[in-house]
């Protein structure tokens, strides 16, 4: 049985955990659990019935479920606190969560551990149009703050496709991206200081509201780290200026080569386009069989986007060079936009290219992988073959200026040997894309479903090295246990070597 | 007496370092240490004497002196990873040390520490043109690297002013900047993969060639964390295209807050310009007195240096839009340069301006800060009102574009009152920057220079924070040790508590 000893928060403690194996006992600690918490955050915000849980079994990866303990809510920056305080003094392992529209599995949570969600943490809490730095809480809905900030000509550049749903506390845990980043670059360039909650529950500030402070970068290892470092209760962002003027151009292909050496020609000519996306046939199919049909011409192989941005004459003159550079490499239709309304258009496909393909089979995972810009053609050759030989559906829809590559495979998860094909494609696919010099991730994290791989990328000594940092503030490696990479493949620090040979 | 026990690298070690009060036995450990060393490196590589040690008591920065125990300066991969396996045996601290351009005091070693001097490790080991990366050894001198990609159509985009003699290595221990980082972001943003030796001699490979790679970002940790963590022997760096046209704009103005109102209009009109420098009428006579003269009128009040780069069309629009604003906000002479020739000239003043303005004194302290871009005009009559108060002659010139700051203090370290005022003065400097918001350096480090000012910058917890991240590779803190953060100002973390509650 679990000794209980209650403490008031801050004690030295000896409540200790219930064994694993001991399922007998387990009840009694979850609910006291549920009663420590509830007596910081109100019962309301503590769900533990299964009917409750349900909803944080999943992200928007349909191929990783998981259930965890119970679900706890936070209002504040004071409760996010005594939350910790209170697992750590239990404990207790904890996986923070926003808005769950992650793609990796991130902020999945078993049994043994409890879900911190951050959606009520929703408050923007400083803006400096001046000085184009606001401060927000973690729960803050990505597009909310462009939308806040818009009256002062600025907005928060990096723009996940789930950026009417997912929050910027997520987006730091997975280091988010988007199409803009091409130019504005992924979440860790655009924040600055992060206020964070240890696993222990000690708050520390990290970084400077000016940017590239004094010091090892803790803003930036924090960043991307999935939720291992803990909880960030304040994030001081950068805002940039909405460009004066912006130029959409939309081209299709007739083969996926000649787009690929296209998205090239672009990036040589020395423009940086705001955004510059592809979209396969596969993609262009689902998004005209849906509602969010553009009148795309589905006989097309492949399809750009490119977006300039930024002042009216220049972005003039580099969008003519765009659409000349485009035609010069086969584009057939070629539109362009500059009114918001025609550009909205223009971008329906491409933005709800996920919906659209969500929509032609039960399940769709997309996957996430960056490749060398001069390895693209090479690897979508290496996924078609992949495909065929399968038997699957695999559509592409990515960031093909910086090389982020989103194969989104459509299937129906209750078909075991379809799901099992699945993943065979998925690992494949990795193993490509690190063997042409590129990483198993661009924008969407580890989280459960790239674990496997992180051997792959690294070795045991530079696994042991993000391990020995995790457990500088985590010993016992509560925060989002098991994830970022698999414990066995990393090699143990050799602290005892260090410890005999000083004097 | 220490005990000395001769192992072969890689045992497990008795070998005891001197306690520091010891000093009639410290020769006799000196002569076994630089045995040891020179047999790994050879005796020539190895400097003890005190002639051969001055040349290593400073950096750049004249107001800090440290003389090491001895100087290593191995030849290659595997002698760097030898001597710090044997230092880590021998429980000796080291400092690593580039060029010695720095200026913050960053790579002084004090008489218990080994200096490991990088700069035989000089090899461009591989340059990948295609995928715009190449790997260099960290000896490799910054310009030389730019020269040697040249043919491809390429450089290496961080240039500080030093850049003709600092080293990659140095640069990636400070984070370096240089005026085109306005545009294209400091060391941190073009270095994407690091071969480290930690402290305790094991080598560990960080990041990935492609960027943004998987798990916490520990290739940003690294950068900026000045020495602390280990030797970097590979950096692999992003390369950027040259551009295919630039224009450079010389501008001069009869007051101070009207060249910043322009630096404001031009950041304002969503142009970012590749380098927006300033320097005021104290520097521009010190450079037309020199041999570096430009001709430029010594009776402004400052100028400004703005350069635009990318493709021709594009860059003459924007540079017109440039010339335009300039002459609005008050620019009296105004001179443009597209030939490279024409370009080199206008650039001359701002390059040699830190060489003009070691003429006029026998020392110069070249500070380094970072304010918000709006707090400019404010903060440059705050350092006018200290020069005047403390009677000194200050300079400035800068990266305005970023508020990277650089007040020039000319003195003459032989009178200490003077010196003292120098002190003081920076002091000022450094809380007046902070307290509008800024930052206690924008890219020369904290060194041994700003580690007063730390504990300014952070609270207790968050030195605490970084203090825990260095000790989970270096427990000891042998590796640059005392910089970066002053111990006692850190809180200790609170692992007992942890330990007590966990099963």
């Amino acid at each position: 049985m679990s000794q209980r000893v209650r403490r008031t928060a801050g004690d030295a403690c000896s409540f200790r955990r219930e064994p694993r194996s001991s399922r007998a006992g387990l009840r009694i600690v979850t609910d006291s659990l549920a009663d420590a918490l509830s007596r910081i955050v109100g019962p309301r915000w503590v769900r533990q019935r299964a009917s409750e849980l349900a909803t944080y079994r999943a992200d928007g990866l349909p191929t990783h479920e998981s259930v965890p303990r119970l679900a706890v809510l936070p209002g504040n920056h004071d409760e996010v606190i005594a939350v910790v305080r209170r697992l750590h003094l239990l404990g207790v392992p904890f996986v923070a969560r926003g808005a769950g529209t992650g793609l990796s599995g991130g902020a999945l949570a078993d049994r043994d551990a409890v879900l911190v969600v951050l959606t009520r943490l929703a408050q923007i809490l400083a803006l400096y149009p001046t000085r184009r730095r606001a401060v927000v809480q973690p729960g803050v809905v990505n597009a909310r703050l462009s939308d806040a900030v818009r009256r002062y000509g600025l907005h928060y550049a990096p723009d996940p496709s789930s950026q009417t749903a997912c929050t910027i506390g997520g987006n730091v845990a997975e280091n988010a991206g988007g199409p803009h980043c091409l130019k504005y670059g992924v979440t860790t360039n655009h924040v600055v200081a992060l206020e964070v909650v240890l696993p222990d529950g000690s708050v520390v500030r990290l970084g400077s509201p000016q940017g590239d402070p004094p010091g090892p970068d803790l803003v930036g290892l924090f960043i991307g780290s999935e939720g291992m470092f803990g909880i960030a209760t304040e994030i001081t962002v950068r805002l940039t200026p909405l460009p004066a003027a912006v130029r959409t151009v939309f081209a299709d292909f007739l083969s996926l080569r000649a787009a690929s050496e296209a998205v090239s020609a672009i990036i040589a000519s020395g423009i940086v386009p705001a955004a510059l996306e592809m979209m396969d046939q596969s993609c262009l199919e689902a998004v005209e069989a849906s509602i969010y049909a553009t009148g795309a011409r589905t006989d097309a192989a492949a399809a750009l986007l490119v977006e300039i941005d930024g002042s009216p004459e220049p972005v003039r003159v580099e969008a003519d060079l765009v659409e000349a550079l485009l035609r010069r490499h086969g584009a057939r239709d070629l539109r362009s936009a500059e009114s918001p309304d025609e550009r909205a258009r223009l971008w329906q496909g491409r933005k709800k290219a996920f919906g659209a393909l969500g929509r032609i089979a039960p399940d769709l995972v997309v996957q996430d992988a960056v490749v060398p810009r001069s390895a693209l053609p090479d690897i979508l050759d290496r996924v078609a073959e992949i495909r065929d030989r399968l038997g699957l559906r695999i559509s592409n829809v990515f960031h093909a200026g910086d090389g982020n590559l989103h194969p989104c495979i459509s299937f129906d998860r209750r078909d075991p040997a379809l799901t099992e094909r699945v993943q065979r494609a998925s690992r494949e696919i990795m193993e490509a894309c690190l063997a042409s010099g590129g990483s198993i991730t661009g924008e969407h994290g580890v989280g459960s479903d790239k674990l496997a791989y992180m051997p792959m990328a690294f070795d045991p000594e530079s696994l042991g090295a993000m391990r020995a940092v995790r457990r500088a503030f985590d010993p016992a490696e509560r925060a989002n246990p098991g994830k970022v990479y698999p414990v066995h493949a990393c090699r143990e620090w050799r602290r005892t070597a260090v410890a005999e040979s000083l004097p």
